[in-house]
């Protein structure tokens, strides 16, 4: 195991109508004078934006809306944000809403008090300030709500981009889990491949001696093995939805992956599809991870083999390890498949002949990426290439 | 899913050598004048105290040192810790050791800007205030580097007794699993035994739906059972040491008990034992803890073969449950063996003439406790008798 620094100071606040509490934790710690940041109608059309908004003012808080956040948040809507705290003197972003909201609402935080431009944070440099960010959360997959991450998509050139700081963890998260039962089982499915996906840039690694991170990955992944078809099937199942919502916070606040070195690859070489195709990340991720494992698994066949064998319940074949490895991931893609996610670029609307442009994109040119296995230019093409015709599917 | 609220903002920083950030760290959360707490000689003998006192130095705070705390730790040296905290103006407690050092210093803390006995917070009440407390850990077994629970013992009568509040979760714990490797077997296997004592008492539950939650204690014991045995037999193995310190932590800042009804019971009948014979309190639970599963196993049948199953690898008996409940309660007992631990009074030194004394002591009188199954005076002292002569051995 290696060293490692850990801090998850996000007080977390979970169950059925904890949205109504958002006043309270916002005056306890510290706001006075909110941005509400969110999406798009449907979360003040299901009434949930007024009720924060009356525990906000029911507590004395001054509040100003700003709405608009899209899937793939974008640069230019942070920048109003900008300037708009700084106009109203806005000491607190409260985000309403799932991964792109927080994220927009982070990316907002470091900027206000920041002389340049904020997407230097996004460019690799970390901020020394940050207003503080808490949440009102309604998806269940980002795990933004505890993580210290953000990802940010260019508008013009279509770049998405990273940052991560302990300085934009939030404050609190409300998690109500009901608020996620009316959401569609299509993003749903995205979102728990999200969550898996989480677990899985981090269980692959090259750090030995790590049990207790193994398992606690593959407690979240069990969970969400059994949890996510029930939500698929039944979307207004709460106790699902609550088993989901608090299994994609633990999959993202690094509790699972601290001491080892992560991967990340398959976020990276995912980022390209969604910012060229606008699809759900969740999507993309279900098409290029399962690639990604099928490119790299050689490199480790017994760490593949345990996840088959502790995660998808395959028999390990003693013999020919190798075949426990494939049938793990024939088994992970058959999961994707069965709560409805693309598995080829065909399926989710990506074009082979626009390879030669993501990995250009991607822009690693002669270099290699880190992670589980280094990868150059010419191995994420084909990545790409087994995620238009896969073989172990 | 119940809900639940979960803050655990301590800062942990985990790894070789980590001990020599000490001061660094007590400068970044506002120390300038320690009360520097800890135990016997060993830690002094070893330099431990040594290098942490020059990394204070060097960081320009000022240092009060108070050692002397005992297993089981005492009133007597709260009372005077509290007395020197108030003379010297101290502004943050350093705890140097393992869960004793820890649970005096969050003792102390409490006690010192109160005007009454902080005894009060061991008998139910909650403090409004405490001073800062970090740790630097030296023993992996009571989870006290990360919970905001403190257990002390009234040195006149022998009362056992625990208080829980967030204002005394450390502000950052420092964890070398280096400083665990001169540990002796017998104490090591005594850490792990409370280890997986923390995880059973939040496991066995009458809260349903609780997959998540349910796979992380099962992560958590899991691993213990593949490290302890390493340890055991190697003790300066750092990798086993290292995924055991990780494990305890996260057994007990309840992150694996949230949102479900969570027992205590085997803790408090085991604390009149620690109380009255002065034993380790983890040899105390590995008598006491199978013994209270094996009263209450009938209560949830299916609950004990999940985890006799997934915890204990034994096969389902899907015609006789029961089977499989009570070959769970047997491989525990078998595993607690293997590391060393007493299993009965006897092997304890403990006196079954001594039980209505240990009933009358736990104070329950006409009533029942919480938890998993309510249990009255005359159920306790059947669990002791079990103890005395356990069957699914």
């Amino acid at each position: 195991m290696n060293n490692f620094q850990f801090y998850s100071p996000t007080e977390f606040v979970f169950g059925r109508d904890t949205e109504n509490e958002a006043g309270y934790y916002v005056k306890k710690h510290g706001g006075t004078n909110v941005l509400l940041h969110y999406g798009g109608g449907s979360a003040v059309r299901s009434g949930l934006i007024g009720r924060v908004t009356q525990s906000l003012e029911s507590a004395g808080i001054t509040c100003t809306a700003l709405g608009g956040v899209k899937p793939n948040p974008r640069d230019t809507l942070v920048y109003e944000g900008i300037r708009i705290c700084r106009e109203k003197k806005i000491d607190f972003i409260l985000a309403v809403g799932g991964g792109s909201v927080i994220d927009s609402s982070k990316a907002i935080a470091m900027g206000v008090p920041y002389d340049g431009d904020f997407w230097d944070f996004y460019s690799g440099r970390q901020p020394q300030a940050a207003l503080p960010v808490a949440t009102v959360l309604t998806i269940a997959a980002a795990g933004s709500e505890g993580s210290g991450d953000s990802v940010i998509t260019k508008e013009s050139g279509g770049l998405k981009r990273g940052a991560g700081s302990d300085l934009i963890r939030p404050r609190f998260s409300i998690m109500n889990p009901a608020l996620t039962c009316t959401l569609p089982p299509y993003q749903t499915a995205c979102g728990a491949t999200d969550i898996m996906a989480h677990v899985f840039e981090r269980y692959f690694t090259n750090t030995t001696e790590v049990e207790i991170t193994d398992r606690l990955c593959e407690a979240v992944i069990l969970t969400m093995v059994k949890e996510t078809p029930r939500v698929i099937a039944d979307p207004a199942n709460y106790d699902a939805r609550a088993n989901i919502m608090w299994a994609g916070t633990v999959a993202h606040t690094n509790l699972v992956g601290v001491g080892r070195e992560q991967d990340w690859n398959s976020h990276g070489i995912e980022h390209e599809l969604s910012a060229l195709y606008d699809c759900a990340h969740g999507a993309g991720l279900a098409v290029i991870m399962p690639a990604w494992m099928e490119f790299v698994y050689r490199h480790n066949v017994m760490r593949f083999a345990q996840a088959a064998v502790r995660v998808w319940g395959c028999q390990m074949n003693f013999e020919q390890p190798e075949q426990t490895a494939q049938e793990g991931i024939v088994r992970f893609r058959r999961f994707l498949r069965s709560i409805g996610m693309p598995l080829t670029f065909d399926e989710l609307g990506a074009k082979a002949e626009d390879i030669p442009a993501l990995v250009e994109k991607f822009g690693i040119g002669d270099g290699r990426t880190g992670g589980f296995v280094r990868l150059s230019a010419e191995d994420i093409a084909d990545i790409y290439r087994i995620a238009v015709e896969p073989k172990l599917i």
